[in-house]
C-alpha cells in the first residue's frame, strides 16, 4: 500500500487491463498475458467484457493465481469508455458500485476475493477536471474496503492518501511523462521507443525519476520506499514487448 | 424459511417487485408501496432499473426498514425480462451473479445486507421447462447465501427444497390457480376478480387450498406451518387494491 | 418552409415529440395527443423509442393525418439524449443519418414520407458549443433533403439559412426567453405559468415579440410572414392545458 | 435474380458480412476482404456494426465498387444474432425494417443504393421454425424492393419464390450439406476440409449438385441456369483460403 514501512523491500509488479473482450468480439490476448502479469484488472460490464467474459476472466486469473481488481468505467460500451459523458457525482458514484459489486459477486462463485480497484479510461481525466467527480470516486472505492491501483501524479492519488485509502501508485513504461511527473498523451505525443523502456524502467527502480519528454530532464516521482504498479494495456500493440523488462522487478 | 420449525407462528409477508424504472421511464409507485410491504425485490439492471435507479430504491427501501432481496432476470432490457432467450446454463448462471453481485455492493454502499433473492419474469418458465437452467439458477442463488422467494408448486422450489437452499414459497392471490396448485396464465386466463382476492387469502391462510380455475376444486397449498409470502406486482394496475387484505396476514 | 413567400398568410403549427416509450416504459399521452397536433416528431430509438415503439407511433401518426418528422439523438439511452456525450463531427453525422434513416424505413413500410427532422436534447446545447458539430448536423439533415424544426434565435437557425436547409423556426410557449430572444434554463429558471401562457402566444402571433424574463421588455423574433412551430413537450406535464391555446393558431 | 431468364450465362458470385465490429471491437479483415469479393452484406448495428462502423464500411464498399446489401439481425449485440429470442412476427417485421431503413440512410449520405438484402444468423433458422416469422422477414424485405440473398434448400427461398420477391440462392463452400440439399450445423457437423473445398465448387458449378456428408451420395441443388453466391464468412478463419476459388465462379 501507499503507506507501508520503510525496512521491507519494495515490490514492483505489473498489472494489466483485462476480459476487455464483448459478446463475440476479442480483446487483447489475456490467455497468453495472464501468467506473465502480477495484478489482473478486470472489465466490468461498462466499457468491455459481460457477464460470461468476466466469469471466464476471473477463472483464468485463479488458474494463474492471479489476484483480481476491478476496472469500472464510465457506462459507455460503443466508447470503449473513452469519451466524456456527462454524469453527477452521485450517479457517478452509482455506476462504479454496481460495476465492483457486479465483480465481487463473480469473485464470490469463484471463492475469491476483490484485491483491489482501478479506474479505467477517461475516469481519471474526470476527476482530474472535477473534484466532487473524483471523491465521488474515492467513496465508491471505500464501499469495498480494498486498495486502488492510481496513476501517479493525479489528483486521484492526492485525493486517496487524503482520504487514507489505501493505494498502489502506477508508472506507465510506455508513455512519455512531462515536466510535472504527469502522464502525457499517447494520441498527441506518441509513445515511448521499444528501445527506451528498458532504460527508462531502470531509472525509476533505481534513481526513483524518468525523463520528461518535454525538457529532457529528470523528474522525481517519489515512488523511493513504496511499493508501485507498472501498468501494460492488453488492447494495444507491444504488450509482450514491454514484458521481457519484468525481470527487472 | 421453508425448513423453519413448527411451535411458533407462521408469517405471511407481502412481497413486491421495486426498481422497476430505467432512466427516465417511470415504472410502479414505487414510494408509495415501499411503506405498505414487507420485502422488496429489486430489479438489478437487466429488465429494469440501472445503477441510479438501485441506489433511489435500496435507499427508499432503507427509509421504511424494507428487508431488499435481488430481482435478476434475462438480460433482456427491450423485452422487460419477458421473453425467451437462449443462454447457456452456464451463461445463465454468470448472468445472475453479475446482477445479485451488483445489488449487494449497492446494498454494501448503504450498510444493508441482501436479504432474499427472487427470479424475474421468464426465468421461472425457463426453469420449468429446463432442468439444466433451473440448476444454473440454484447455484447462482447458493453463491450469496440468502433464502429464495419462490412461487409454490413449481421446479425451482422443488430443487430448492432438495438442494438444501432455504426458500419462501410465495402465492398469487390475484392469479388463478389450477388443478395441479399451478399458476394460470395471466394473458390466456385472465385475473382474479377484485372482490375474490380476499376470500382467497383468507382461505389460503385459514385452510390451506386454493380454488382451481379448471375445476373449481378446492387444491392443497402446502403452506400450513410454513412462512410464505404473497406477491404484488407494482408494474400491474389494482396494486393499491390488493393491499388492504393485508391486515389478514 | 423558412422562405417561403409574402402574399399568403402564414401558418403557426404545433409539434410535439412522440414515441418516446421504451419497451415496457411508457412515456407521454401519445394516443390522445396525436389527433391535436399537427407535426410528430418521432423518436428514432437512441434517447426513445425501439423499432416496436417507432411502428406504433408512425402508425398512430398516420390514422390521424399527422405528417411524421424524424427527432434523432445522442446515442444516450439512460440519459435521454439530455447529456453531453463527447462525439467527433463526423461521428455524429454518422448516428444522426442511421436513425433517420431508420424512421424513414418505418415511414416507408406505411407508405409514409418523412416530413422533417427535429433534433433532440441535448443535440442544440453541442451545436451551440460547436460550429463543427452543428456543421455535421446539418449535413445529417441535408442527406434527407426536408426541412427542420429549429429552435428561434440558434446557431442551429443560422446555419440552415446560411446552408439553404429549408426551416421552420420554433417557438416555445412555456419556457422563459431572455433579453437575446433565446431560450432560458427550465430546471435553473422554471417554466412560464399557465395563465401567462395565451397571452405570450397571442404578442407573438400579433406582435411577433416575447417578453424577456431577464428584463421585462418586449424582444422581437423575426417570425413575422414567415410560418412557424410551437414545441409542446409530452413527457412533461401540462402538455393538455397548453393545448386550448391552439385556437388562436 | 431467382427469375432470370435462360439463354444468358448465369453468374456466379462471392458474397460476405461485412461490417461486423463494434465500437473499439473488431470483427474479420474487412479491408483486406473488399477489394475480392462480389457483395457485401453489411451488420445494421443489431448483432455487430454501429452507425460509425456502417459508415466506414459502406465508404470502404464505395471504393471498391462493390454493391452493398442490409445484413439485418434479430436484436442480439451480445449473442451476436446467433440465439433463439422470442419476438412476434409483428416485432420481427419493425426490428428488421428499422434496421435495413438505417442502412439506406448511410447509404444515401454517399450517393449508393441498397442492393440486396440478407438476414443474419439465427433468422434462417426462426424462419425454419415459423412460417409466421419467415412471413414478417418476406413484409420486411418488400418493403425496400431489392432482391434477396437466402440460402438454398430453405423455406425462405420457397416463400420468396412464392411471394414474388426475387433473390438469388447461396452456396456454403466450407459447411456440409445433408441429403436434402440442406445445411448442416457447424458445431455438430463440422466445417469442410480445405482441400475438398475446390472440388465441391466445381461439381456445384459443373454438376449443380453437392455430395451430401450424410450418404455420400449426390443431392441436385438446382442453381441450373440460375445465379447463385457463394457465402464466405469474414468472422471465421480461412476466409482467404476459400478465395483463390473464386478464379472458377
Amino acid at each position: 500500500m501507499g503507506s507501508t514501512g520503510t525496512s521491507q523491500r519494495t515490490r514492483v509488479t505489473i498489472n494489466c487491463d483485462m476480459g476487455e473482450a464483448y459478446g463475440s468480439w476479442k480483446m487483447g490476448p489475456d490467455e497468453e498475458l495472464m501468467p506473465l502479469i502480477d495484478l489482473a484488472n478486470v472489465a466490468c460490464g461498462f466499457h468491455g467484457g459481460d457477464p460470461v467474459v468476466m466469469r471466464k476472466t476471473v477463472q483464468l486469473a485463479k488458474k494463474h493465481s492471479v489476484p483480481v481488481g476491478a476496472h469500472p468505467s464510465l457506462p459507455d460500451r460503443e466508447g470503449f469508455g473513452r469519451r466524456h459523458i456527462d454524469l453527477s457525482p452521485d450517479d457517478l458514484f452509482a455506476q462504479l458500485v454496481y460495476q465492483i459489486g457486479a465483480l465481487e459477486g463473480m469473485l464470490r462463485s469463484e471463492n475469491m476475493k476483490l484485491n483491489h480497484i482501478k479506474t479505467h479510461g477517461y475516469l481519471w481525466r474526470y476527476c482530474e477536471a472535477s473534484e466532487a467527480h473524483c471523491k465521488a470516486v474515492m467513496r465508491a472505492i471505500q464501499v469495498f474496503d480494498v486498495p486502488m491501483l492510481v496513476i501517479a501524479g493525479t489528483r486521484m492519488e492526492k485525493m486517496a492518501a487524503e482520504m487514507g485509502i489505501p493505494y498502489i501508485p502506477e508508472f506507465y513504461p510506455d508513455i512519455y511523462y512531462n515536466e510535472e511527473g504527469k502522464l502525457m498523451s499517447i494520441l498527441r505525443d506518441g509513445r515511448v521507443n521499444l528501445e527506451d523502456v528498458q532504460p527508462k524502467v531502470e531509472r525509476i527502480i533505481v534513481h526513483d525519476e524518468v525523463v520528461a519528454k518535454t525538457t529532457g530532464k529528470p523528474v522525481k516521482m517519489n515512488f523511493a520506499g513504496r511499493d508501485f504498479s507498472c501498468c501494460i494495456h492488453s488492447d494495444l500493440p507491444r504488450q509482450f514487448d514491454l514484458l521481457p523488462y519484468r525481470t527487472y522487478y
